[in-house]
């Protein structure tokens, strides 16, 4: 069957079940089920100390086919994801299921656990190196199924993606299981993605390397969430958890894409007082926020919040009083951290607030402007940061297709070509993110503008930005024979084995990836 | 049927259900179903202000018999519940139920809207004044049903006490349902009783009389759990919110007691590093209070947390370094607002934080040491906070139950007479606490230890203390004839209708009051 985007989808998967298109257009339903959940209580005399990791697998229950859930806010340095297949594979644990946040390269041992049947199912919202280039290549049992960050949260929440024991890498906790993330060696900040699993798993392990004595102050997740405390000597290494060294773009083009950007929002009429504001952690996005900083502070606006995975940069903002606040679902760095812990007006959000799209209104739907990345985009602005052009994984969306359904201006910044390769394709290879929720395409070419929003259309050029269809876009960065040679790779028709689904964030599957 | 401390109750009372008698010994179960909530969720565009109270039922869907939440952190100057009352009266709302956590004489109106049957049913943890009155002299329709705090938690987050809608009393609220309780001219602090509303409710209302530009910051409750936001010109009395007065005992026998009940704590090997401490806000507590202080003092001991709600003493006491930290489920005075406010190591507890006992260990498990109070206690260590000796309601458990069943040392602080009455009695007229649960009871004329503590009695007579069997407190306290004309009153055994059921903290039925 074909979905709304005209990409074919399997109408069954194994592993997976019946899949269910992606529908166009997102319709809320009337009534979310926020699911039961089966905790157990912890009498007067009870205690959570545990001394290993298999003790607390045992304890948990674990069994083959289990669903264990994990956090990527340890990023690239996260020891816990690896610790704990370990011992499930000293154990002879077979079939599980990892829910994890996000997969960084440091997992590569999962790869190990795929060949030995120790992990047989993936969920993730973001997937890179080895574990990815294992599941586009064939080798996880079962499909691995990719999910935004709002709709990992809303499966957890609404019981479809149940977690038998999550697992929250605390790098401070006291034995009793408050845990917060922003003192000890291994300091990240907010724990805003963990906080759902910790809410809606069936056991619940902290795992630290900083005990400290009861009660662990701030605590971000609280005791009565947490089965267990098992503490290790190290949950993490500290030079690959945060960068520290995330910086604007120096290359020309780039900067001169960003200053479009931020004359694209100006002219939206975004610019104002209350103004919000959300972009990623790259050069370019974090040259859009120089931009619109030095606006800000020109015409003293103060806008009320900015959001995100957060960086120095809108740590700096925040501080010079340019936003009333931040929400934080991530820390990218140790500006952020320290902000987030010494400032109240830098406020932690859980990845359900951020953008779960099924409850009482995500941080999201606030949102005026997102700046976001593309891999890919096509002529029906659909986005993929899911794959390369060849289809092999090494993404996924994260938050993009969540803060694009929720901003005002959802704004993609991109060059045309990356080396010989064109990004702006007539039909992207993976679509991660619909086309009718990206309202404008910005490269060093011209401004592209979404035919669905011709007030959008009106205002740019009336400001007198360089406004063009994006067929021009997409003729100027297909001038070239390789481009002509790789774009026959495109298309779902393919009959290689499907090896992920990518949904959207309503759970429906906007796309699949196919064996590389 | 008699229940284990052989109190008689109905098997079925109508309006309530079958009775589930409580069994004595308080065994968790070994899971605990946190029941599945139904959400309506906000899209991207949606807007949640209303104009009005009645707007806001409609848009909830009220109905006839519908059941209203509220949370009593503005105490005897709350506005919300009377000003929600008489829009649903003027509706004609028939047949309400209102799970209030508490209820003060201030929502007097209440009495009106049973007699009209616009209120049908009432389900709290707490009630005094006219309110109290109208329910023991029959003048609710239905049984009333008083729980404990931890008892109220367990209740919402199982789905046993189903809100359809809660109304949060906002001291500070956003137009997208972000709240705290710090700021505003009704400050009242943190909001820890409303949280498991929101959590839990079908429909989520904000009040308040301070809307704020979004985002409000600090965001105690979140967007995500609010459906609607209604702005009024006040929510409450400030000069009733908090007391600001509260102030230690003069009087030499309150002082003595208090004295006494410190050195007990003490000669039970507490007040050392580490030690955890909670207390009400009457003269004798808080003297127990400031002795317990002086004696940390002395020895330079600093204490893991004090619990509560939360006055200026315990404040001051964080403040001097004597805890590391404070969890805090409501402020009783302006000091403990702005030290909640200001201090990070003030921490803010939900209902299920503090007391929930079915979750994974709620603070009350980790107290140390819990200063009560009491009505009457039994020569079976029974307290009884819920009732006059003639059985007339004025009062309930609050967190009694609660922290009673967690603390190491339950402490009874008490007089042994009030006036002419002695409050040391054979049977106590209702039993709100077990016996059970009560370790010391200490008075003006000796310290008499529950016989289930051996250990105890041991070390308070090694340390010096004047330790009598409670016989021979009871003996002191009934030494006049006025006492045994009024004992007569006591036992289950009249057949006056039932107007209220005492629930123990499980939900099993620890007494009942009949009408008076």
């Amino acid at each position: 069957m074909e979905n709304a985007l005209g990409r074919l989808l399997p109408e069954f998967l194994s592993g997976y079940g019946n899949v269910a298109p992606f529908t166009g257009t997102f319709e809320l339903p009337p009534v979310f089920e926020r699911a039961a959940v089966r905790v157990t209580p912890v009498p007067p005399s009870g205690e959570k100390r545990l001394p290993d990791i298999e003790t607390a697998l045992v304890e948990c229950g674990v069994h083959h086919g289990a669903t264990l859930s994990f956090h990527h806010h340890l990023r690239n340095g996260d020891r816990v994801l690896n610790m704990v297949l370990e011992v499930a594979a000293k154990m002879g644990l077979r079939g599980l299921r990892i829910a994890a946040s996000s997969i960084f390269p440091v997992h590569s041992p999962l790869v190990e656990h795929f060949a030995s049947g120790v992990v047989e199912s993936v969920c993730t919202s973001y997937v890179a190196g080895p574990v990815a280039d294992a599941i586009s290549s064939g080798k996880l049992r079962n499909i691995a199924i990719l999910q935004t960050h709002g709709g990992r949260a809303r499966a957890i929440e609404a019981g479809e993606l149940l977690i038998d024991i999550a697992f929250i890498a605390a790098p401070t906790a006291d034995d009793y299981g408050n845990i917060n993330g922003v003192d000890g060696p291994s300091a990240c900040g907010t724990l805003g993605y963990a906080q759902v699993d910790a809410e809606c798993a069936r056991r619940v392990v902290a795992v630290t390397d900083n005990l400290v004595p009861y009660p662990a102050c701030p605590a971000e997740i609280t005791q009565e969430r947490v089965d267990y405390v098992v503490a290790v000597p190290s949950i993490g290494d500290a030079s690959q958890i945060v960068s520290g060294t995330t910086r604007v773009t120096q290359d020309p083009v780039g900067l001169g894409i960003a200053s479009t950007a931020s004359k694209v929002l100006d002219a939206g009429g975004l610019i104002k007082d209350g103004f919000s504001f959300q972009t990623g952690a790259g050069g370019v996005s974090l040259a859009v926020a120089k931009y619109v900083r030095e606006l800000m502070k020109d015409r003293k606006i103060q806008g009320s919040f900015a959001a995100g995975g957060v960086t120095q940069q809108i740590v700096s903002m925040l501080e010079e009083g340019l936003f009333r606040s931040i929400f934080d679902v991530q820390c990218f760095d140790l500006d952020a951290v320290r902000s987030y812990r010494e400032n109240p007006r830098h406020q932690r959000m859980s990845a359900s607030l951020y953008a779960n799209p099924c409850n009482r209104g995500p941080v999201v739907n606030r949102l005026d402007s997102m700046i976001l990345g593309a891999a890919e985009i096509d002529l029906d602005f659909n986005v993929n940061v899911s794959t390369g052009s060849d289809g092999s994984l090494l993404g996924g969306s994260g938050g993009h297709s969540d803060t694009a359904a929720g901003a005002r201006i959802a704004l993609v910044t991109t060059r045309l070509k990356a080396g010989a390769y064109p990004k702006i394709v007539e039909k992207v290879t993976t679509v991660t993110t619909p086309g009718a929720s990206i309202d404008v395409v910005v490269t060093e070419a011209g401004v592209a503008v979404n035919p669905g929003r011709p007030d959008l259309t009106t205002r740019l050029v009336t400001a007198g930005l360089n406004v063009v269809p994006i067929q021009r876009l997409y003729d100027l960065a297909n001038d070239g024979a390789e481009s002509r040679i790789r774009r026959k790779d495109h298309g779902g028709g393919s009959d290689r084995r499907v090896v992920a689904v990518q949904e959207y964030r309503d759970g429906t599957v906007i796309d699949v990836l196919r064996q590389v």
